[in-house]
């Protein structure tokens, strides 16, 4: 879509997060950046209300506990009935079992748009094995296109891998975007910006697929505009987020790096 | 009152927040920033303990949940036994029934001395109809001088609006303060730092129309200060919490723009 | 240990937090910046299984409740088991007696390898008076080195305080580490930070009191360098990350000012 960011600039979605408290408030910040609106609300007693006036529903299980859990299957399914999208962020499915667990359980009970992890999780979250430490993918993974689109196909869901390159696929057509920067990888929650940041896109668009491959190009075109004003990583998550402020539809069309895979 | 930034560093006043974990972190700067001291129990096993020694208590609904709506009662009780200042921010009112329940209970079981909230909250609070998105407010609201008051009379409290210009009414008095900058809209809590200014001003002066005026100025006019450094939103925050480090009694005297509106 | 960073940067050692949710994002961005990784997981559910991969444990009772508590001590206990470090840091003892308590609780229960906090904190948890205002030491202690090595007794642990000069203590050998700078007093939660960065270098070393003599250095030769970049307390913070990403053996090595105090 040519005018996704000019769109978002206008429609201002409403992306309500179910997410950890480590990274919220860069995601929110990210939200806004981008032109959207954040709402963070995660008690049972208001979930499903404020569900209603989202444009979508991120859910993010970094620092997951049984409250929360349950705060995301009510607002999952009340996103569902409302033909809302649901994004979810397995973060550090595979280091325990019991996020293994909730991420999966999230999956069978919810209508999930799209699931956004590093190759670890989605490796797990596909049926196979992975190293996952803390919320870190280790090791490489040779099949990692074939278990996205395995993953997809099952829960019918456009799945997004973020790592050096990323992958984004919905079971038949997968593409791989270029875009980023390696100094991404040192700040602290850029994965959950990423999903945020898909969030506000999904937002404005009724194609998951283009709406995700948007938001994996511009993000990462903000980080590699962030990488030409500081090398180092504090200073860069502060420009990453001015970049991301200062994104247009001109800057991410001349800038998206995006091929499509052979099936 | 001529030297209140003076008498913060020297009084260093404890500003006890029961606050959501979004903005928390920005509202603890803030307050080390002005002078103060930032403290964030919210567990109902100590949080009455905790109130003995602060000199306001903010409480602030922007992730609110059973278990903190407790805490919030608890501490707020035992800090109109000691006289201390309860300063409510209503995040979010509005937007689902929850919110808007909680905040008019603790409206009702407790003596709060500063309301603050953007148009929709107030209005809502004053018991008229608001669009409140997430946390946000839309459109435009021509009766918010005469709800902000209404509602300032109704809890015997001060009244701040935050908006492009702020309203600071205690019912009978009501002033527009025109410090402040658009950019200060893009950044997420700002409406939270706010707040938490005004606990940090409220501890340590008597009068709690004049701290309101005083430290929606003072935001105000680190918010224009900060402008001169950065016009995209991340490093306009951090020149924001930089401004707030260097504020005198000389440059708040010198920026203040309050008028006192006809009744 | 001469090549302690690079072997932080080689090994990566994973640091599991359950800490406070006002600092956990600089928290997880210092452990990064190290060279460790970071990962916050706080629910019964995980903990146990969490700490299996951790090389150290972070426990800080920031804003602690008893969910957090029980995580902790079931955490505590399964670190103890598996030899893996326990750092502990007890913020705002003293200032209840609900924190008082759970510190008290935790050094009783679990085998904690150090405990760092401010002169109060470590001063209340020795057995002596002092004054915590929120979560600051209020006033001077002369006592404070004795106090600190009674503690480190008792319980086993290296004690780290810091305060203008740190002190670092096994109850038998003590040393003052005179590197930092006084704006890091200007920035919410660089203690967290530092107990972090014990975390990380705990986190490779077999010597727990080498590896804090070196985290304090280090930390405190981070926020020496941040000094020559910003004056200011939101931007020094962001100079004080940048510098540890790029802290290395050479730059700790040639600015470590440590001196051994006669016993």
């Amino acid at each position: 879509m040519k005018n996704i960011l000019e769109r978002i600039k206008n429609n201002k979605p409403l992306v309500h997060h179910i997410t950890n408290y480590v990274t919220v408030n860069d995601c929110a910040n990210v939200t806004l950046n981008w032109g959207g609106l954040p709402v963070m609300a995660d008690s049972e007693e208001e979930v499903a209300d404020m569900v209603k006036m989202a444009s979508s529903v991120v859910l993010n299980i970094g620092t997951l506990n049984e409250r929360l859990v349950n705060s995301m299957i009510r607002a999952g399914k009340r996103a569902n009935r409302l033909d809302i999208p649901v994004i979810l962020d397995p973060v550090g499915a595979g280091s325990t079992e019991y996020r293994t667990n909730v991420a999966l359980k999230l999956l069978e009970e919810l209508n999930i748009s799209v699931i956004t992890g590093n190759i670890g999780e989605i490796t797990i979250l596909s049926g196979n094995k992975a190293t996952v430490r803390g919320v870190e993918s280790v090791g490489k993974y040779d099949n990692i296109l074939v278990n996205a689109k395995n993953l997809a196909k099952k829960y019918d869901a456009i799945v997004v891998v973020s790592d050096s390159d990323d992958i984004v696929t919905d079971g038949e057509k997968s593409y791989k975007v270029y875009n980023g920067h390696p100094l991404m990888g040192q700040v602290v929650g850029t994965g959950c910006m990423l999903t945020s940041t898909i969030g506000v896109f999904a937002g404005v668009k009724n194609s998951y697929l283009g709406a995700c491959l948007d938001a994996v190009s511009a993000f990462g075109v903000a980080g590699e505009n962030a990488a030409k004003e500081s090398g180092r990583p504090a200073s860069y998550k502060i420009a990453l987020l001015d970049n991301i402020s200062t994104m247009s539809d001109k800057i991410l069309e001349e800038n998206q790096k995006v091929i499509l895979l052979p099936k």
